[in-house]
């Protein structure tokens, strides 16, 4: 392989793809980034055996060629050079990299050794904007069981229908359904994503004006760019009925500032770290909103915000790391906290975003 | 005690403070601050029982007292309340912290049973810039042994003779040697800080155009300022007598730019991290450094820059690491490196900086 490129696009290439690779991995080969020509481009590829990944640059090829290199040693490399025009070269197992003053050569593994990315044979399933699916993701995967004890809880369930795309996550505890509208969907499937995979494909895509093209089949999601595919292995499972324990009513809404909500929650839960997080909110009639720490060997600590409250006084208790989660990913502005006695889950949604909801259980006091 | 002041001059403070408190103590009350009225403003003080420092802020005072807090949570629940006037009251043992919306109340212990931070009665031996001070401590602390197995060598030597204060640092494989010229110095003495301690004091110093008092007795050193007292305890034994390892001349010198030559070592430094470091360096009579990592199960890499040399040819071999410290912490433009063949100490020196050296051994190629 006879190739050169320029050192940014390499970077940039290298720096998403390196991000899937196996860092405990058995397997040396896993470690590595597969560097191949391909129609007149250079195509990276890494894969953990979860997510496999495709990412493509311009490139001039004089001859074509793949290699397999170890993708820490090579990604600290391309991110020291300087910027502009590099040549690479593949001779026998080795890689050359030349740029101005810079000279090294990086030994590799044969590319046949690589794990192919298996192809998604189905036709395209969806095209959904970047920056619509980042959000939707990011707005539901922290609700996501964080650990693989129950893999469908760590999971992301999937679900289109008619002129719709729907993203739910639960850990039990909580959970957050976001949905993308969406006219050319016509289809109807669902599938569980794992969290770690759209988490890592929410942190990929950037360009806010890009389409993202979805294929799925029985075992595996693929969304596809002008610049990368990237695939993902399915969690087997039946996600559970969640549209049951969210709450069709309510008796008590407040209606107040995110970032004063935000506020007194971080200053109060301060004191709640041995309670398990648990803190008690006051939702007051006269127009106020109040956090108070449960007791602590090391103090206690109240605060409130103003708020307008429709409907009766409510003292409910809740886990203040799961509204502070919810409080961190949306959006600046009003919300609305809604309750139903101190013993059914709390809502919070967002007047300016009707398509997204998060319930939570409340704590016993 | 009923005090008030202001969150962010508190925040300030208790940040600083907080940074010496014990984190792996035994005895709880290293775990915090003293907090205390004092002549009309407020002190707080932490030891972790190397390093003691009281930091002072205005305040309105409206009744004296004292009480030890918690220096986690304190500094966490200060950092999180709104700018502007905070109410803080003692009532037995229990901090009461009161602002706008927000009241908390931390649990302390008995300010009784907080360790003294011993008084130095020698008289002040020097006062200097803070800047100058800072910088000092940063071109020297990299250069000491970072564990304690040898505490002389984890220790920064503190020289004041007529004129000039010397700070000095070497953990035996390298040596850092900074003067600070200081014309109302007299007296001569000397003294072992830990590094630690000075790099903790380098963190604090922010005000440029401070002044820093400066007392020393035969088991402590204080740094004085406007808002603080900075104590540590000194090293007991013998600093190595350094001055007979630094080079009085040189065969060959190039003089190139830090940026280059910074790049040049951390590409080829990529390649030498199973031979702990090691890179060749060539300084060559036609205009040129070379650096070229030692062989690698990886690969191998080599870059050049392009300098101004005086003398002939070498090739000496350096721990890349012991360049990048240097080259991390003095400022920008062209250095000197100076070596004497293969097997002498080679110094990195700045025109623009006489009263600074740095010299490292060479390893065997």
């Amino acid at each position: 392989m006879k190739s050169s490129c320029l050192q940014e696009n390499l970077n940039k290439a290298v720096s998403i793809v390196s991000r899937i690779v196996s860092t405990r991995g058995t397997l040396e080969i896993l470690s590595h980034i597969l560097l191949a020509t391909d129609n007149g481009r250079l195509n990276l590829s890494a894969t953990n055996l979860e997510i496999g990944i495709n990412y493509k640059i311009g490139a001039k090829v004089e001859k074509e060629g793949s290699l397999t290199i170890p993708a820490r040693l090579f990604s600290e490399l391309i991110s020291q050079l300087p910027e502009g025009k590099l040549d690479l070269e593949i001779k026998d197992e080795t890689l050359m990299t030349k740029t101005g003053h810079y000279e090294s050569q990086i030994k590799g593994l044969s590319a046949e050794d690589f794990p192919l990315i298996p192809k998604i044979k189905e036709k395209k399933l969806a095209t959904i904007n970047s920056s619509e699916l980042k959000e939707a993701i990011n707005l539901v995967s922290f609700a996501s069981a964080p650990d693989e004890s129950r893999p469908v809880l760590a999971g992301i369930y999937f679900k289109i229908i008619k002129g719709k795309i729907i993203l739910v996550a639960t850990d039990s505890y909580r959970l957050a359904e976001k949905v993308i509208k969406n006219k050319d969907v016509n289809l109807e499937k669902d599938a569980i994503i794992p969290a770690r995979s759209l988490m890592e494909l929410a942190r990929i895509l950037e360009d806010p004006e890009e389409n993202v093209n979805i294929y799925l089949d029985d075992t595996q999601v693929m969304f596809e760019t002008n610049d990368f595919e990237f695939t993902s292995r399915l969690v087997e499972g039946k996600f559970p009925d969640y549209k049951q324990i969210i709450p069709s009513d309510y008796e008590t809404r407040a209606t107040l500032l995110k970032s004063e909500f935000t506020k007194i929650i971080k200053v109060v839960s301060l004191f709640s770290r041995e309670s398990a997080g648990s803190i008690t909110i006051n939702i007051k009639q006269k127009g106020e909103v109040e956090a108070i720490s449960s007791g602590s060997q090391y103090g206690e600590s109240n605060a409130f915000c103003e708020a307008r409250v429709e409907g009766k006084d409510v003292e409910i208790v809740f886990n203040s790391k799961y509204i502070l989660d919810v409080l961190n990913n949306i959006s600046d502005g009003d919300i609305n906290l809604s309750v139903s006695g101190k013993l059914n889950p709390g809502v919070i949604t967002k007047d300016s975003d009707k398509d997204y909801i998060y319930v939570i259980m409340p704590l016993r006091a």
